[in-house]
C-alpha cells in the first residue's frame, strides 16, 4: 500500500472544527485560533515493548496514544482542538490500521478534536501524537502555581493502571477488569481540567505515579507537601492487592493512571464542591502544600518520607 | 541518565520568541499567536535505516530532522515559530545527544524558532519533529491553487540529494561533496516561501522527487503539466552522472532535495524577477500547467509521459 493510499483510507476523515482551515493532504495543516486565547501544545511517544505490550489491541493503542496527549491538555485546562499523528509501522496491515484509526477517531470525535496532519513511515512500531488545545489567556494552570497552604486533590482512583500492568505481565496472577481497562483505556480528564480554570493554582496529570508527578509540582514551586494515606482513593482491587502483598507503594508509584493532581487554596473548597460534580469523575482532598521541602506521607499515625522519583526511561 | 536530566541538559535552551509564553518543562507549552494570522503545522518522522543510514553524524541528523519540517512550512509561505521534538533513542549517549541537539538548535536559532516541547523515550532510533509556523490570513499557497497557464518553477538544483545517496550507499563509486551535503544538510527555503506569499498560486517542497511532488499539485488541482528537460537546473555532478549512466530520471525521481516547486501566472514574472533575488537561492522556470491531464517531459524534441510516482514507504 502506498503511504498516500494509507492516509486516504485510514486517516482522512473530514474534520468538524470551524477553526480548521485545512486538514490532512497538503504540506501543512492550517489552523485558525482565536486571538483572545493561547494554545497549549504537547507531544508524546508510545514505543512498542516499552510503553505497551507488542500484542496490545490496536484499537486500544489508537485510543491510548491520543488519551495520553489529551491528559496533558487537561492538566493545562485546555480545550482539545487539533492532533498530529506520526505513525511508524513495520508493515501496512489494513486490519491493524482499521482498528487503530477507529480507536483514535472515537476518542478524537468525543472531544471535538480534528486529526489535522500526520506522517506514516516504515520502521519499528512507534506512535507519536502531538496535540494542541485552546485556553483563554491567563487561565492555564502551571506546575509552578502551587502555594503553601493549598489543598492537594486527585481525581478518580490511584494505582489501578499499575495493578493492571502487573496483571498483564503475569506478576499478579488474578485479574480485575477495571484495573486492566484503566491501563489500556485511561480517561483523560478534559472536562475537569477546563472546570479547574481560574480555581486551581497548579495541576499535573499523573502519568509517572502520584509521588513523581506531585514531586514535579513541588520542584517547580520550591515547596513541600504532606499527604494522608487514609485519604488516598483506592479501588477495591488495589486494596486487595495491598492486603495480599503489603506493597502499599503501588498507588504512589504506579504510573499510567492519567488522573489529575491539582492544588487550590482552602478558600476555593466550596467552589470546587459546586462545580466539580458536573465533571463526571470523583475527586478527593489528600493533603496540603507546605513550606517545608520534601514529600511526606502520614500513614497510621507514622510520617514516612517519600522519594519523589518515577519511572526511569534510560 | 533520567529523562528529565536529559531534557534539562540537552533540550532546555531558553526560547527567544516573545510569543512563547511557556516552553519545555510543564505538561504543555503555551503559545500566543497573533489573531490576524493562521498557523501552518506539520509533522515528520525520520527512522534509522529507512530515512538515514544508521551511522549518520548526529549533528547532521538533528539539523535534517528540523530542516524537513521547515521545508514544509516554507511550502506554505509560513514563518517558522515553534518546534516539538519526539526523540526515541536506544540509549542516552551524551556525546550523541550533544551533537544532535547542537545541529537542531543551530538551524532553529537561524530561523528564530523555539523548541517549545518534546518527549524522549527509549526504543529504536526515531526522530519526529512537529513544527508550527505563522502565515498572514489568506496568504498560504495550497497545492490545489495551480491554474492552467501557470508557469512552473523550481528553486536550486535537482537530483543532488539522490546522487548523494547513491554515493553513500556505494552505488556510485565517486564522490561529490555538494551532492552529499545536499542529502545530509538540505537548506529549507524559508525566505523564498515567505517571498512567494500572494505571488505564487501553488507551492510544494520536493521531498519525493520533482515528478511525484509536482504530481501532487496536478492531482490536487485536477490539471496536467509539461516540463522541459533543457530547463531543469542540474549540478555539474548530476550532469556527469547522467552522461556516465544514461539515468536521466535521477533529477525527476530522486528525493530529498527539499527545493520548492511553485506555480505562478505569467503576469507575475516581473514581480518574481524583482523579489526573488533577495532570497539567496537560484530559481528556474521549467514548464507550464495545462488543462490536459498527465505529466509530460519534452526532451530533445521528444515528448515523454512521466509517471507521477515517488518513493513507496510500504
Amino acid at each position: 500500500m502506498h503511504e498516500f493510499d494509507l492516509i486516504r483510507r485510514f486517516f482522512s476523515r473530514p474534520g468538524g472544527r470551524e477553526d480548521t482551515i485545512l486538514g490532512v493532504g497538503d504540506d501543512c495543516a492550517l489552523l485558525d485560533p482565536a486571538g483572545n486565547e493561547v494554545l497549549a501544545a504537547t507531544i508524546d511517544t508510545l514505543v512498542a515493548g516499552v510503553h505497551f505490550l507488542p500484542d496490545t489491541d490496536p484499537g486500544k493503542l489508537g485510543y491510548k496514544a491520543l488519551a495520553v496527549s489529551l491528559s496533558d491538555l487537561a492538566a493545562m485546562g485546555a480545550e482539545p482542538a487539533w492532533g498530529f499523528l506520526a505513525l511508524t509501522l513495520p508493515e501496512a496491515d489494513p486490519v491493524w490500521l482499521e482498528s487503530f484509526s477507529r480507536g483514535l477517531y472515537d476518542l478524537a470525535t468525543r472531544h471535538r478534536m480534528d486529526l489535522a496532519g500526520g506522517d506514516t513511515t516504515r520502521g519499528p512500531l512507534t506512535i507519536t501524537l502531538q496535540a494542541i488545545g485552546r485556553v483563554p489567556k491567563a487561565c492555564s494552570m502551571l506546575r509552578s502555581g502551587a502555594r503553601s497552604g493549598d489543598d492537594i486533590y486527585v481525581s478518580g482512583l490511584l494505582g489501578q493502571a499499575g495493578l493492571g500492568l502487573k496483571m498483564l505481565t503475569g506478576e499478579v496472577a488474578w485479574r480485575d477488569r477495571a484495573a486492566i481497562d484503566r491501563l489500556l483505556s485511561p480517561e483523560p480528564r478534559v472536562a475537569l481540567g477546563m472546570t479547574l480554570r481560574g480555581v486551581a493554582h497548579a495541576c499535573i496529570d499523573i502519568s509517572d505515579g502520584l509521588a513523581a508527578d506531585l514531586g514535579h509540582i513541588l520542584e517547580s514551586c520550591g515547596l513541600g507537601a504532606t499527604i494522608r494515606w487514609e485519604a488516598l482513593p483506592l479501588a477495591p482491587a488495589v486494596r486487595h492487592y495491598i492486603e495480599q502483598t503489603g506493597d502499599w507503594r503501588l498507588p504512589l508509584y504506579g504510573g499510567d493512571d492519567y488522573e489529575l493532581c491539582f492544588t487550590a487554596p482552602p478558600s476555593q473548597r466550596r467552589v470546587l464542591e459546586q462545580s466539580l460534580p458536573s465533571c463526571d469523575v470523583s475527586w478527593h482532598r489528600i493533603g496540603t502544600i507546605e513550606e517545608r521541602q520534601g514529600l511526606r506521607l502520614v500513614k497510621g499515625g507514622e510520617v514516612i518520607s517519600l522519594p519523589q522519583a518515577g519511572y526511569r526511561h534510560f
